[in-house]
């Protein structure tokens, strides 16, 4: 939103004294300018104001030190004003393009069932402790300020197998979670990778029969990726522990070396099996031999025919872990079969995923984008060739964003799987066996936001969701302003449920009210006029009507059924919109399958005539003609 | 929902070993007893086991201390299980109830052009330095773990003055943020008062003609608790910092001691004007006839009378400040009269905030249970009369819950007030004038549900909202279980757009079936017989209906129209139930006016007829008379 400004407080004082603002308090403006020091003397400030200017982030302002050569003007406060580093204010545009992200995941959600619930930001740091392995040093910890030690929640899996432990009564639930995680990892804003970011996580808790839970969440993650248009560009890869474990043990793997070996198996995503076999081989100290023949299975990916594939691998199949999750996958094919839900599905052995708590399936979603645009060992081999960057990829300050790192990708967008242990590890011996899946949203968003600038969308979200802009018609020095009236009928619109809003000017000139209804893409404007009034009119217009459109000047309606004109044409606007869209094709947010379309256009609340829908898609393409408008504020 | 569960390790083994879970991995169950403290081993929960039993909070399950007797059972890991002091989880019916007050909220902050923002839970801990005067030692610090000291926000208005200052080309906005904020204060659970806690803020911020922003918070503070069903059981206590510094001034009031003076006025909600005078004079050294001057003043309440009275006051309007805040009183009742916001405000001279920054208008909403039930000298007067607590009413222990002190009431509701000079303390010298409020949703929810379970509203909230619950009929070994049919019509639906779900059983029996969908009020059963599948048909059966209702049995439908069908009935009956409501008065939670029904009924989205709300009115009156169903698994 706001570029970096970096000015002499001089420049502000002066900026400040050229367009005084009304309503402030009777005092002298250069009486602000020594005001704030007074609130802001804590120590940190100066700690602070050390820091070098580069690592100032884009979203930053600074009152820069003053310059000694522009010493006249008062002192400025030495106030660093930010977020914190990792994180961010969402507003705007993304602010509704996230929204609307939350509520199409929302009613995937719903429609499977699901139930909400909402656990503290922080928990009990013993809850957290020795849940994420070396991760834990990510956990950000609150001050001991005496009474209780917390941590911020590190993910929402913990804290919902610790709800589970606590009320023992829920043995079954669907419950779904959108809230913020907190990681104190090194950031990289632009790919999304944040400090602070929300997860939205829905997992089936209880003892079922097998697979068919587990299922539906791929289910769920193909409804997910499809609402938001992406189908045909994300992959599921999907795995099992209990086959990789099989894999390793039948290669060789000793007992200890599973976890090490399955983690450097996981970074397959990220490195070519040359750099991981390495790994391996000198770092975690695996015979060779025994590397190569991991290799030769990590690299297959297929769907059901891998399966066919691995049950007839007569040395695989007797092992005992192996022939558990061939079957699992066996099962779990079949009935995602039956939800039609095996499109996006590559059956991965290179995924491995690096919590230790899963016990059974495994899955992680891909999409462009989530692989480094090259790996570390590229990069490596070509060494500062076309960066102007003092550091290499991989900076040693964690608090650097890594934006830039072309060996950072964005990573995976869902990830997920069966954890049947984790409960019990609070409840002590009673298990409470869960599977699912958690959405990374701030990731999700970076795609949509980068696949609508390339799709070079037209239509623009709009910032605020007002249905009318009530203002009033006049000029000259008899000119009352019409306060009263617009405060009414906006008090009648309120009351009726209409999104409704006026210039808080007590006379307004008409072209400044335009300008304010058409920068927040008001649909209409409601115009008062004395004269009109008078008669009991008002006239209603709809914004961006072209120039020899019939109904540009507006219609007059009568005062006294305001509220059912308003609502007709509101509703009328909102179908022709909705049916517009769908013609331009425009699903990269939101987008509803063709099928969904029709059912529930045949269906339409029950009340929907047949003619209705076609009328309003004459309407539509009408409207699809029109050229954009021009200002409106002179044509009135 | 759980009590608190204190059993010996040994109960548990023995109850999880009677009734073992299916899917646990092949292994003994007796293995799991030992497996939680190979993670737990964190050196806190030396600490927190020895902490006395008496302090378990009520949602708590902690392990007890093996007893020896019963030693021979594996040691358990000794962690409290439970959320921090003055947290909580939110579920169940709970979470649903805080939701409708979340979208009734929302809907209202929309209806007048707010825009959301989202910033981060925790800031830069100098942003928040200075702002809260004494209340600042409330606030939560994140620990020292290198980079940047931040503190939890403890309100959203600070993180919005520091958003605006940081993008200043934002000079104009209506802004809403619902977020958890964080104080470390003295928790009472049950009357919503929380150390973690939802605010819902709308703010307006921007330099506009008097007194029109600041009409229009009222006017939304108005249609909240009109939405949320409280008119009627509501005050908005108004006042103005120019009239009560005016009055303090035209006392006699010393400077240093007008912000003293003022925090001690504004505890007369909470005691008798003699114990504020006893305050003034002995604590703050106030000349005794100065606080008598007060006193007269600060009882008064009205409307524009009491602004008539104080208008013809000569001693009082000679006052630069009083004059201010006069003219300013005088033009906000002007709006709010236009508005039709008058209703529920009541100037009251006592109301003065604790806050330093408010400039202008304040105003705090109180409801019945805002006060406490005895003030803190009654009880004093009365040294443990009734309450066999070891400790008095205001406990030392900064920790413990204080739900059952008879001297803390729930406080206000919602409050706020204009801040014109907030933003520049970040800014340094552009300011950026707001007026804003923030509706305390843990208190609302508090009374919301005292209110309900006082009126014993018949209509519970339902947990989720599945639509139709997909059942497999027949029994008997041939029985196939129809998970494939059950599987591919759930699929079916769920493209549809229709919340559905089924029993993760390959065979399940119906009753099983019927009581999954009782347990959550899933209006209709879908149920799949082989017969009617071989013919193409499949059943819908409305749940709840009478013995002798015509469908009680339920209809046969074309499997080929089943999504239009299911969208019909789904429709209707979800009209049906709307009016139901409405007739039956149930406006609790997310009650619309009357006028509002009337309107929205005739406008019906643009497509509904005349004749339709008139049927449902018939379908709904009937659906009233019918008594409530019996269990309905055994008659299929």
């Amino acid at each position: 939103m706001s570029t970096p400004r970096l000015q002499s407080s001089w420049t502000i004082v002066t900026r400040c004294a050229q367009t005084p603002r009304r309503r402030l308090p009777a005092r002298p403006l250069t009486a602000f300018a020594t005001e704030p020091s007074l609130h802001l003397s804590h120590p940190n400030r100066i700690l602070e104001s050390r820091r070098p200017f580069a690592h100032t982030t884009p979203k930053s302002y600074r009152q820069a030190p003053v310059d000694p050569a522009a010493d006249m003007a008062p002192k400025a406060p030495k106030i660093d004003i930010k977020t914190p580093k990792g994180t961010k204010d969402w507003d705007g545009v993304d602010m509704v393009i996230r929204e609307k992200i939350f509520s199409s995941i929302t009613e995937v959600f719903k429609r499977h069932g699901g139930t909400t619930i909402d656990t503290p930001v922080f928990e009990l740091k013993e809850i957290l402790a020795g849940k994420y392995g070396e991760d834990s040093k990510l956990i950000y910890d609150l001050a001991d300020q005496g009474g209780e030690l917390c941590s911020l929640r590190y993910d929402l899996t913990v804290p919902f197998a610790r709800y589970l432990a606590l009320n023992k009564d829920i043995t079954q639930i669907k419950r779904y979670h959108i809230a913020k995680v907190y990681r104190r990892d090194q950031p990289a804003v632009s790919k999304g990778r944040m400090r602070e970011f929300y997860q939205c996580d829905f997992d089936i808790a209880g003892v079922y029969d097998p697979m068919i839970p587990d299922a539906e969440i791929i289910r769920i993650i193909n409804e997910v990726f499809d609402s938001l248009g992406w189908r045909g560009t994300y992959t599921i890869k999907l795995n099992t522990r209990k086959i990789l474990d099989g894999i390793f043990q039948v290669c060789g793997v000793p007992e200890p070396l599973l976890r090490p070996i399955s983690s450097a198996v996981d970074k397959l995503d990220k490195m070519p099996w040359e750099d991981v076999r390495k790994e391996m081989v000198d770092d975690k100290g695996l015979d060779p031999a025994i590397a190569d023949k991991i290799g030769n299975y990590v690299v297959l990916k297929g769907q059901r025919d891998l399966l066919e594939k691995l049950q007839k691998d007569e040395e695989l199949t007797q092992n005992e872990s192996m022939k558990q999750g061939l079957a699992d996958l066996d099962e779990l094919f079949t009935v995602l079969e039956y939800f039609d839900a095996l499109h996006s599905v590559s059956f991965d052995l290179s995924l491995a995923r690096g919590l230790d708590y899963y016990t059974g399936v495994i899955y992680e979603v891909v999409t462009e984008g989530s692989a480094p645009a090259v790996s570390a060992s590229e990069a490596a081999a070509q060494p500062a060739a076309k960066s102007s960057k003092k550091k290499g990829p991989k900076s040693s300050d964690p608090d650097e964003d890594r934006s830039n790192d072309p060996t950072l990708g964005i990573g995976s967008v869902a990830a997920g799987g069966r954890y049947d242990n984790l409960v019990g590890m609070f409840s002590g011996k009673s298990q409470v066996p869960c599977v699912g899946i958690s959405f990374g949203i701030d990731r999700i968003f970076s795609i949509t936001k980068a696949r609508m600038a390339a799709q070079k969308t037209t239509e623009k979200p709009r910032r605020n969701d007002v249905d009318i802009f009530v203002m009033a018609f006049g000029g000259g020095k008899d000119f009352t302003g019409l306060l009263k009236e617009r405060s009414q009928i906006c008090a009648r619109l309120w009351d009726a449920g209409i999104k409704a809003e006026f210039l808080y000017k007590v006379k307004p000139k008409l072209p400044q009210q335009f300008k304010a209804a058409e920068q927040n893409g008001v649909p209409f404007a409601l115009i008062l006029g004395e004269d009109e009034l008078a008669q009991g009119k008002v006239r209603i217009k709809e914004m961006g009507l072209p120039a020899d459109h019939p109904l540009k000047e507006g219609e007059l309606i009568s005062l006294d059924k305001l509220e059912a004109e308003a609502h007709q044409r509101l509703s009328l606007k909102k179908q022709v919109d909705s049916i517009a869209r769908q013609a331009a094709g425009l699903r990269v947010v939101h987008g509803i399958k063709g099928d969904e379309v029709k059912a529930a256009g045949a269906a339409g609340g029950g009340t929907a005539t047949t003619e209705q829908p076609a009328a309003a898609a004459t309407a539509a393409s009408e409207a699809e003609e029109k050229k954009p408008a021009e200002g409106e504020g002179g044509s009135s």
